[in-house]
Formats: structure tokens, C-alpha cells, sequence
């Protein structure tokens, strides 16, 4: 693997020479190969889902493995949409003179050799590779060995790309070994590769955080919560929170747990369970909220769980102090709101509480890419530092400070 | 350990909720309180100067380890100016409105908890507290065996003035367990520490790098380099050489290895020994260079060595190209210089260089908070990521995203 990763670290001088308008032709090359090549990608997926059919794999999973003509289009398409976007290297992030005259001009640049390690859905492998392209990255990518027909087939395409602009293929590395011992070397390879990014279940996300020497941008749990204030408009309120639970259950921006302020608790939760048990949503509450309307139980651990589901817990808590306090207990930082028109109430909210996106009056699914205007995502990040929340392609780059003296000495 | 680490978490809390001016006042009270209890942290620090001498450290250490008046005044001056900078928490760093008239905010804030494990120099104990406190991160210091008591006195006065304003001491802790199993814990308490930044020695920051599964801001080896190009104007490049090798050869962003072009190694190589001579700089050469003036060996080894000391390394290199080769070989990617009047060559030479800092025509030794112009400095950072190059107080913060809706759903 050392000398695998030694040609990437290599490639990565070799791409931070070529220029934005020869990065975006090469894409669109991409794209259009992936196209030509349609019915070998498709072929090779057949294998895959064979090997599924004999592992006993979940319709779910077998859903998401699955390549067809017109997901192979779609990543065609994911492609052109990368190579469309604005050139993320060579940005002046800030710029000034000093007292000795030297002008610094913090630059954007490509953070160097980028592993990614991900499961099951193939059209990773693409978006990823082209992510990493456009941002003069090289990308080294360990994709589950469920889909590793799919994922050869495809890089086989995009690598053809690289070879006939005579760049090597070690530009868009597929790592080959599946096995766990192929993470657990990768991810200590910090002399090649400079971040780690781990797209998968919470059992490979947090071996690779404890485990690895490389920087980690990991997408982690959502445990999202919304409060609903005394000084709410409910009909809002209740809608919103419709919307953060029901809309796509199975996402990490969506609600886990509903707060409600004591004050307004008698007259909002029949409404709030007349709603719900419209959306068909399974509720469970604290004793407090059981004394109003009928729903079973919610324990500790339910309000420490992540249902992905469209399982609900609700809690009255005392005001906004309360509300602060559960989620500070509870959270795990990515996507809280409050509902509330007191512009007093909300601000403390939004200040009060430690997370990538903190709202008031909107629902937590707006936290991704896509809705922050982002153009194309990368992922949402759980990290504190480096990169918090919906990341853009701008995640993939980090800066260098270039001086401009005429001679000076200190 | 747990308890104490849970403490500075939940101070956090607390520690966001103060206002600036609160803050400014409370830095004020702790420089003067150092002030008023010179007397107490100067006999502190006799014990552990005794210490010294029983344990034979070295003078300069001792130097470094010792407190007088002036010393202590100079630390109450630093809080001073701590004080005076402009609040880090609270900048709108971006913003922009959504398609679906959400109003994003993206705003400064703390990191939370932040270890910082350092040797010798008690004036770091106050420093660190300081610039954590101006930022509202508590701060977990764990300061070296040698300088305890001086620490434990320096911490004891901070917290009586976080006691008199009702703050828990826990926002200025002192980790008093100074052995290396306490080290191996810290860096592994994720759930309650957001930072860590290691000061000190290569072996500290490399065990502390290898084992953290907190993120790390390192301050490693500065192996910075000047590559003298043919279309420089010859005695601006050996002022500037003769700078950032001899001005202060101890600290990191002093000059290790000079690079020569080839074309002008004739002439410019006796001119450079005579320099260097004057300054008594210790001169060793590659094989051209030692064709050329009266050097010793220059071995692979002392390429890749950082001296911190007034001795030279020179190479005679096949133009910018062979310098980028050379850098790109040995640089730790801290600070590197070219000196040319020729824009073409020295574009080329910062944009292919991967360092923190890349300078055309200037001394390496302006890589720091003070010369960048940030007011104070936390530190060099050799990190890719989060913080890179001279770390100034929003070093410090990271960011979350407020977010204004009006009732949005999705």
C-alpha cells in the first residue's frame, strides 16, 4: 500500500499544475465516457447484485447498490454539474500589507491527497473522484466490497480519461483491498495522505476517528431537536416540526426529539398528536406529556437515539432554559430550532446552543448543501474545526499564505 | 481525571454566556493581581529553580524556567494587551439569504475546551489562560514537572480573580498530574476536550500527534529554505540569507539550507562564504557547491536536519526547478523563500511550493503572529488543516451557522 500511496502524494504536484479550463474538459470527458460505457458499468453491477442476492442482502441496500442506464446518467450528469462550478483553488481569502511592507495574499489551495472510505452506493465513486478533480485533490478511494465490481468498472472509465490526457491513473486511486486491515494501514498513513473522509454506518465512523493518525472530516449522528416556545405561532410551529420528522425520516437533518414549553403544553400537544397521527408517526413521551395525550414511554435512552425512523419523542421542558438544557445533554451538534416570535427568546437560543446549524423558525432539514446554495456537496460535516456542517467544495481546500516582499529583512 | 475534564466543560457554558467588556475587565483584574502577588509567584518559583540545580538543567533551560519582577510584570503586560484586542467571538464571517429566504449567518465562536501541554516557561501558564479566556475557551493546562510551582502560583492568582467575579476556577484549569500517563489520558478525552495544542519538544508533539483522538494543533519542525534564482539582484539575496540564517538561528523559522542556481554558482558562492564568514555561520556544502569554496560535506542527513543553530546548508540547484524539487523533498512545509526579479520564476516557485508560509524576495523569519500583524500569537501552526501558519486569537474559534426563517419548511 506505502507504494501505492506514494505514486497518489506524487500526483497530487502533478495536478496542482493543470489549469481550471483543462480540469473542467476532463470532466466532461469523464462524463461522457461514463456514458459510452453505460452497458460495461451496468454489467459489471450485475455482478454485485448477484453477490447480494447470495449474501442476503436487504431490498434497501440492494436498492442502493443497484446501477441501471439512467443512474449511470445521473452520475454523467453529477459530473457536468461539478465541472460547472466555480474554480475552488487559487481563491484570495483575505489579503493585506504589513508595517514592513510585505504584501500576504492567503490563498486557497488543494488540501493534497484525500481517502475516502464508503459503502455501498457506486455513484460515490464518481462524484467523489470528480469532487476531488475539480479541486485539484487527489482522491484515494476505498469503496465496501459490496459493490467492487461496480466501483472497478467505474474508475476503470475514469482512469481511461486520465491516461488519454497522459496523467497518471494514481490521480483517482480505487484501493483494492477491501478488507478491514486495508482501512486500518490507510488511515494511518499520514506521511501520503492529508484528511480522511468516512461516509458510512456509526461503527466505521467512530473506528476511524479513534483510530487514525490522518485528519478526520467525519459525518456523523444527528440528533436534532426543535423547541416549540410559548411564543410560537403553532399552526407554524407544528408544521415545521411535521416537516422535520416525516418528510424523510431516514436523514440525518431530521427531528428525533420535540421540545415544548410547559406554558403552552395543555393546549399544543392534542393538536401536535392530532398531526402526527395523520403522518402515521409512532410517539412516545415523557411523564408530563403523558399526562395530556395518550402516547407510550420515552426512556433516556430514547432521547439519546437516533431513530431514522418516523418514531418521535416529545418533552415538556421549561421554557427556554429547559429546552437548552436537554439539548446540551442530548445534541450531538448537528441541526436545532426553536419556534418562537419573541426575538429575545430566540436570540439566546441561537446563542445558547452549540451546533453547525442553530434555526429559528425553519425546519432542521434545511441543513445540507444543497439548500445552503452550495452547488454540490461533499457531505455534512460533525467536525468542530476545519469544516463545520453542509460542506461545499470549498471543504476540500485549505490555504497557504503567499508573501510578496522587495528584499526584506528582519 | 473524568471529573475534572467534566468540570471545564460544563464551564464553557457559563464561560460563553459573559459579555466582552466582562471579559476585558476580569483580564485587566488578573494583570494587576499578578502584579500585586509578584512576591508570592517569585518565591515560587525559587523552589523550583532549587529543583533546577538539583537536577542539573541545563542554564539555558533554567534561563527559560526563571521569574523576576520585571518577568512577572512583563506577563501582567501581555494580559494587558490581550485585553486590548478586538473581541474574536461574535464576527459574522459570511452571510447570504437562500432561495428559500432563509437568512444564514455564518458567526464566530469558541472552540470549547482547549489542553495545552507545554514545557518549562511558567509566563505560558498566564499567556495561554489569557488568550483562552479573550476567546471564551477554558483552557486545561498541563505544564511541565520543572516549572510546578511557579505554575500552580501563577494559576492560583488567575482563579482567585475568576473566584472574586463568581466564575468557577474550573475556567483556568491546572492539571496538577504532571506524569506522562496524565499526557496519554488528556489527548484521549474526547467527549470533554474540543483541542489540544501541544508546545514543546519534537518528541512531545509527535507522541501527542500519534495518540490523540482529540484534534491537534501542532507547532512541528521548520526546515525552511532560500533559493537564490538567477535573475536575483545578488545582494539583496545575501542580506536577506544572511537574515534568516543568522538573526536568531534557534527559532523555527530560521533558514536551514540555501539553494544556489547553478548559473550564477560561480559567482555568487565565494561572495556568500564571505558573508557567512563574517557571521560565523558554519558552511556545509554539496558536492558543486564544494567544487566551488572551501565547505564540508553537506550529507543527505543534514539536509533533513534542523540545525537551530549557525550552521548552513548550501546546494547548487538546476534552476527554480531543481529548488522545488529539493523543497518538495525536505521542506517540513513551514516557511520557504525565493529571491528573483523575475515575476514568471517566482510565480511558478509559489505556486508549486506547499508551505504555510511562501515569500519571493523576503526573510523567512516574518513567519509570525507579531509580523503578520495579529496582535498576539497562540502559535505557528504546521497543521494542513483548521489553523495553518502563524495562529492569531480567531486561532481560537470556530464557527456555526444561525439561520433566520419566517416559518420555511421543505
Amino acid at each position: 500500500m506505502e507504494r501505492f500511496l506514494k505514486e497518489a502524494k506524487d500526483g497530487s504536484r502533478v495536478l496542482s499544475t493543470i489549469s481550471g479550463s483543462k480540469k473542467n474538459s476532463i470532466l466532461r470527458e469523464m462524463a461522457n465516457e461514463l456514458r459510452a460505457k453505460t452497458k460495461e458499468i451496468v454489467q459489471a453491477n450485475t455482478l454485485d447484485m448477484a453477490d447480494a442476492d447470495k449474501n442476503n442482502l436487504s431490498s434497501a441496500l440492494k436498492d442502493r447498490l443497484l446501477l441501471d442506464e439512467s443512474r449511470v446518467e445521473a452520475m454523467a450528469v453529477a459530473i457536468e454539474e461539478i465541472a460547472a462550478l466555480k474554480e475552488p483553488v487559487g481563491r484570495v481569502l483575505d489579503g493585506w500589507i504589513t508595517e514592513e511592507g510585505l504584501k500576504i495574499e492567503k490563498t486557497s489551495i488543494p488540501i493534497g491527497v484525500i481517502g475516502i472510505i464508503y459503502e455501498s452506493r457506486p455513484n460515490v465513486t464518481s462524484d467523489t473522484a470528480a469532487l476531488c478533480f475539480k479541486s485539484s485533490n487527489v482522491c484515494v478511494l476505498k469503496g465496501g466490497k459490496e459493490a467492487q465490481h461496480s466501483n472497478k468498472a467505474i474508475a476503470k472509465v475514469l482512469q481511461s480519461v486520465l491516461t488519454k490526457n497522459n496523467l497518471p491513473t494514481a490521480l483517482i486511486s480505487l484501493l483494492e483491498d477491501s478488507s478491514r486491515e486495508g482501512v486500518a494501514k490507510l488511515i494511518k498513513m499520514d506521511k501520503y495522505v492529508d484528511l480522511i473522509i468516512p461516509r458510512g454506518g456509526a461503527g466505521l465512523i467512530s473506528y476511524v476517528s479513534q483510530n487514525a493518525t490522518v485528519s478526520v472530516v467525519k459525518h456523523d449522528k444527528g440528533q436534532c431537536h426543535i423547541y416549540i416556545d410559548k411564543d410560537a405561532k403553532l399552526d407554524n410551529a407544528i408544521a415545521i416540526a411535521i416537516n422535520a420528522k416525516t418528510q424523510r425520516p431516514g436523514v440525518c437533518n431530521a427531528m428525533e426529539t420535540l421540545l415544548v414549553d410547559k406554558v403552552i403544553a395543555d393546549n399544543a400537544l392534542p393538536k401536535i398528536k392530532a398531526e402526527f397521527d395523520k403522518a402515521h408517526t409512532e410517539l412516545k413521551g415523557c411523564s408530563k406529556t403523558r399526562a395530556i395525550i395518550d402516547v407510550k414511554e420515552a426512556t433516556e435512552e430514547d432521547f439519546d437515539t437516533e431513530y431514522l425512523a418516523n418514531i418521535l419523542n416529545i418533552k415538556v421542558v421549561d421554557g427556554v432554559d429547559g429546552a437548552i438544557e436537554h439539548i446540551v445533554r442530548f445534541g450531538s451538534g448537528h441541526s436545532e430550532s426553536i419556534i418562537s416570535e419573541d426575538i429575545t427568546t430566540a436570540e439566546k437560543f441561537l446563542g445558547a446552543i452549540d451546533a453547525a446549524a442553530v434555526y429559528v423558525n425553519a425546519s432542521t432539514r434545511f441543513t445540507d448543501g444543497g439548500s445552503f446554495g452550495f452547488g454540490a456537496e461533499v457531505g455534512i460535516s460533525t467536525n468542530k474545526l476545519h469544516a463545520r456542517g453542509p460542506m461545499g467544495i470549498e471543504g476540500l481546500t485549505t490555504y497557504k499564505f503567499k508573501i510578496y516582499g522587495s528584499g526584506q529583512t528582519r
